[in-house]
C-alpha cells in the first residue's frame, strides 16, 4: 500500500557532465524515491532542460506523459544538453506547492571550463511554505466564490523556514529569537565561506506565489548566468528572483572576516505578509550559528516596479551566444486576464482558460486520435481594441485546449501582453516559462503592445538574453522569439502554481511528425491506451 | 483541471427494481459525478452487490481494476441480484474515510413482496468524522513511530453531525445547545412520521473506525434484515452496527404523539471519545426542530460486550433462507494479529500483513501475468500453540499478497482468529467484510478455535444468517462458511479503514478461469496495459 516513485535520470543532481555527448559519457544513473500519497498520481518536469529528442521525459502530466500512479515505475532518460542551474518538480495538480522539488545543477564537462572563475560553490533553492494544504486550496481556488490562497506563511531557502519568530531578533521590533543552532527544520542554512575568495551562488525560485528579491549584507553580487544561460556580467546589490528562474551570481568574501552576514530573502510585487527568510553567510573560522553584528538587508519595497525592471532590463547574452533570427515566421499574442466562467474566477488567455485533456497530447497527437484537439485553434491575436488598463469591458471566459500547432524550424514570436484583471487598479507580476526551448527576450514595453515601429524600436535584436522563464510586468508586455526546433508538445505557462492551475497557459505542438517513438510506459493511460490494446496504432 | 469521474450503474441508488431479470427491465442509467482531488486516482465499490458475472465492477483498486484517473471515465455496469440495503464507498487509499459514500438500496421487483409490512421507510447512513485529512492520517500510519488516527471527533447521520455544542443541551451538563433549525450542515437529520404507523428503518454503517450503537427514545426495534438477507424477526431496545453492516428495521409510532423522540447513536467497543450523534423521529404534526422532552437514550456501555454478543448472536436466518452445505472443502483459519515490520506497526493475518500490487490482480491473473503472484501462497492455518490471550511472542511480520486461490464451486470455511494485539490486555473488535459473495454466520467462539468437538457444537448449520460483514470479538473466533460460486478476485478484510490501510486483508481468486472478458477499461494499467499494447495478449 505504499507509494514509492521510481526513476532515473541521466547526469541529474550534481553529477558532473555538460553537453550531449560528454553527458552521455559520463552517464550514470540515479535512483530516486519520493513517498507520495497512496492514490495519487506524479511527474516530475526537469526544469530548464530541453528534453531534445525525449519530448516524453519532459514529466508534464496530460501534456507530455501519463501520470505514474501508486506503484508504477517511470524511467525518466534525457541528455542534459548543457551546463547549468536547472531544477526540477512535480508538474502535476499543485504537487510543486506541496513541496516536490529538487535542485538540478549540471556541470561543464571535463576538459571544459566556465567563462568565469570561482573558488567555491553554494546552492539556494529558493520556495514558499502554506500551512494549508495543496487540496484545500485547489477546492478553494475550483470554488464559487474563490477562496484565494493568501500569501505564504514561510518562505524558505533550501527547505528551510520560520514562523511565528525571528532569527534577527534584534533586528525586528516584537518578533521572539529563533532557536537558530542545532538541526532543526528551522535553523538557519548556513553557507559556509572562506575570507577573500570568490564564490558562485546558484539561485533558483519554485515558490508557489512570491516573487523574491535577495540581498547579502555589504556585499556585492555579479550575476553571470541566467536559466542555464551566461549573461553579460553586472553587479548588482540586490536581485529578483521569480517563481522559473534560476541564476549563477559570483560573490567576493571582501568584508570583515569576523562577522558573519545576512542573506535575506523577501516578497516583491505583492503587498508581503510574509516574514523575509534568512540565511547565514558564515565567514570561517566563525561560528555557523554566529549571529551578524549589522541587520539584515531590506530588501527593495514590494511595489517598487522601477527597481524590478531596471534589474531585468540589465540582462544581457553574453558574447557567444547566438543571436535570434532577425525576423520571424509567426507572431502569436497572448493577452493575460482574469475572467469569469459561471461565477469561478479564472486566468483566461486571449479570453480562453486552459483546461487539460484525460490523454495526454504527445500520445494522442503521435497516435493521431481524431479527439485529440478541439476543432477550433486559438486565436494568435486578441483585438487592438482591448483596454489593457481597465478590467475586461467582458468578463466571461471559456474553457479550451489552447493548443497552438508550430511547424518544424519556423521561428515564433510570442507576445505576452499583461492587463488589468478583475479588479479595478489591480495588474500582477506573472513569469512564464517555456518548456522545451529557451528564448530569447527581445524586450518589454508598456501598456498595450500595438507592433508598431515604436514598439519594434524597443525590441534588442543584438544581445537579447537567452532563458526559459520570462516576466511580464504590471500593464505591459514582453516579447520573446525562438525556433520551433525541437519536436514535442510544450508547456507554456505561468509558473504561479494558482495561476497555472486557475488555467493560465497555453500548449505549443511542434512538429509531432517528427517525434521519435514514444515509449509506451508514457501512453499507458486513456485514449492512447485503449488505442494501442485494440491494436489500432502498432 | 478539474476531475469529474463519471460512471453508470444499473438499478443503483433507490431505484426501484430487485432481482436480475426484473433489474435488467427497469434499468435506467444514472450519471453520477464526484469532484476528486485533481491528482488522484478513484474506484466506487458496491458494498453488498455480488458482481455475480461481473467481478471487474466490483470497484476494489488493485484488486478488481485500475484506478479511475482524473479527467477518465469508467462505467460501472452491473445487476443488482438481490433486494436489501446496501452502499456504495470509495476503496482506494482511505476515500471512503473522506466522504466518499452514498447509500445504494434496492427495492423488490414489481409484483414481489417483502416478507413484512410498513406503511413507509427512512433511510440512515451512519459514518464518523476527523478533522485531520486522510492524507495526514495516511502519513500517521504509514510513520515509526505510527501517529494512529485516534477518535472521530463527530458521528455523522446521513453527513451531518455536530461538533463543540450538543443538540440535546437541557440533558447534557456543560454543553451549549446546538443550532437545530434551518438548513445547516449541523442541523440534525429530521425523520418525519405519523403516529401509529410502522416504519422500515435501513441503516447501514460505513463508518471508518466507530462500531456504533443506535437507540430511539421509547420505541422498540424489530429487526428483519441484515445485510441484503432477510432474518427471524426479532426484537430489541438498541442494536449494535459495525462498519460494513446494513440493517433494516421495523418501528411502530406507538408513543405519545405530542412529542418529538431522540435517535441516538453511540460508540461501542473502543472508550468513547467521540459524542453521541443525534437525529429527530418527528411525530407529525410537531415541528420537525421541536426538541423532546425526554433525555436521549443512552447506548450501552461501550465495554459491554455481553449485550454486543446477545444482539449478534441473536440474529438469524428467516425461513426460507437456503441452509449451508453440510460440510466444507477446505478450512482457511486467519489469526488476527497486530505486529510490527522494521518498527512500523501493522496488522497481519497469520503474521503476513497485506500489501497490494501496481497492477490489479483481476487482469494480471486472467491474462496469466507470470508476476501477478508471489511464488508462495498463504498458509491456510496458523500454529494451534498460538496463545491468542498475549501479545504476539514474535511481534514481526512480513509483508505479502495473502492472495488464497479456490477452485470452481468448493465450500470454503474461514475462522476468523481474534488475538491479543501488541499490548498487553488489548483486543479489539474487527467486523470483517467479503466480496462477491454472502457467507452463512456459522458460530461464535471465545478464546482459542480449536477445531474440536467442542467448537464444532458451537456451529449452527440449521438457520445461520447469510450476511456480507460478521465481526470478531475480543479474544474470540468467527465462523463462517461460502460456496465459491463466483468467479472473480475479491478482498476480504477488516472494514475499518485505517485497519485495512494497515494490511488487515487477504484476497480470494475465484476460478479465475471462468472469469469472462474483462473489459480493457479495466486494465488500461501497469502490466497489464503493457502485455495488451504489446499485443501479448490480443
Amino acid at each position: 500500500m505504499r507509494a514509492p516513485v521510481a526513476f532515473f535520470a541521466w547526469c541529474a543532481l550534481l553529477l558532473a557532465c555538460g553537453g550531449l555527448l560528454h553527458c552521455a559519457e559520463a552517464a550514470k544513473a540515479r535512483h530516486l524515491k519520493w513517498e507520495v500519497s497512496h492514490t495519487e498520481g506524479v511527474v516530475i518536469h526537469w526544469h530548464g532542460v530541453r528534453q531534445i529528442g525525449t519530448p516524453w521525459a519532459d514529466g508534464t502530466a496530460a501534456i507530455s506523459q501519463c501520470a505514474i500512479n501508486p506503484e508504477e515505475t517511470f524511467t525518466y532518460r534525457f541528455v542534459v544538453d548543457k551546463p547549468g542551474t536547472y531544477f526540477y518538480h512535480g508538474h502535476y495538480g499543485m504537487q510543486r506547492a506541496a513541496g516536490l522539488y529538487g535542485s538540478l545543477i549540471v556541470d561543464v564537462a571535463d576538459g571544459e571550463e566556465e567563462p568565469f572563475k570561482y573558488d567555491g560553490e553554494l546552492n539556494l533553492l529558493l520556495s514558499d511554505w502554506y500551512h494549508e494544504s495543496i487540496y484545500n486550496q485547489m477546492v478553494g481556488l475550483s470554488s464559487s466564490p474563490m477562496r484565494w490562497i493568501g500569501e505564504p506563511q514561510s518562505l524558505l531557502i533550501n527547505g528551510r523556514g520560520q514562523f511565528n519568530c525571528s532569527l534577527a531578533a534584534a533586528h525586528t521590533p516584537g518578533t521572539k529569537q529563533c532557536t537558530a543552532g542545532g538541526n532543526r527544520h528551522c535553523a538557519p542554512v548556513i553557507l559556509p565561506v572562506e575570507p577573500n575568495k570568490t564564490y558562485r551562488l546558484r539561485i533558483a525560485s519554485t515558490t508557489s506565489l512570491a516573487s523574491l528579491n535577495l540581498a547579502i549584507g555589504n556585499h556585492k553580487l555579479t550575476v553571470v548566468e541566467a536559466d542555464g544561460n551566461y549573461v553579460e556580467p553586472f553587479v548588482v546589490d540586490d536581485m529578483d528572483i521569480y517563481s522559473g528562474d534560476s541564476y549563477s551570481v559570483l560573490l567576493t568574501t571582501d568584508q570583515d572576516p569576523s562577522s558573519n552576514y545576512w542573506v535575506s530573502i523577501g516578497v516583491r510585487g505583492r503587498a508581503p505578509k510574509t516574514a523575509p527568510a534568512l540565511a547565514l553567510l558564515n565567514y570561517r573560522p566563525n561560528r555557523g550559528f554566529k549571529l551578524p553584528a549589522i541587520a539584515p538587508p531590506v530588501t527593495p519595497a514590494w511595489n517598487d516596479t522601477a527597481h524590478s525592471k531596471a534589474f531585468t532590463t540589465q540582462i544581457k547574452a553574453r558574447a557567444g551566444t547566438p543571436p535570434p533570427p532577425a525576423t520571424s515566421d509567426r507572431r502569436i499574442e497572448l493577452l493575460n486576464t482574469q475572467n469569469k466562467l459561471d461565477g469561478h474566477i479564472k486566468w483566461s488567455i486571449n479570453n480562453v482558460s486552459m483546461v487539460l485533456p484525460a490523454t495526454p497530447y504527445l500520445g494522442s497527437l503521435k497516435l493521431g486520435l481524431k479527439t485529440a484537439l478541439a476543432a477550433a485553434r486559438p486565436a494568435d491575436t486578441f483585438g487592438r481594441a482591448y483596454d489593457v488598463t481597465r478590467p475586461p469591458h467582458n468578463p466571461n471566459t471559456t474553457t479550451g485546449d489552447n493548443v497552438y500547432v508550430l511547424r518544424h524550424n519556423t521561428t515564433v514570436d510570442v507576445v505576452l501582453q499583461n492587463a488589468n484583471a478583475l479588479q479595478h487598479n489591480v495588474s500582477e507580476v506573472h513569469p512564464w516559462h517555456l518548456h522545451g526551448h529557451d528564448f530569447w527576450v527581445l524586450g518589454y514595453g508598456e501598456g498595450a503592445y500595438r507592433g508598431d515601429a515604436a514598439d519594434a524600436a524597443r525590441l534588442n535584436l543584438v544581445n537579447p538574453p537567452l532563458r526559459n522563464t520570462a516576466v511580464i510586468f504590471p500593464y505591459g508586455w514582453t516579447a520573446l522569439r525562438f525556433v520551433a526546433d525541437n519536436p514535442g508538445v510544450w508547456a507554456f505557462h505561468c509558473h504561479i502554481e494558482p495561476h497555472l492551475h486557475m488555467g493560465m497557459g497555453v500548449i505549443f505542438a511542434e512538429a509531432i511528425e517528427r517525434v521519435g517513438k514514444v515509449p509506451k510506459e508514457a501512453v499507458s493511460c486513456g485514449a492512447t491506451a485503449t488505442a494501442l490494446m485494440n491494436g489500432d496504432h502498432p
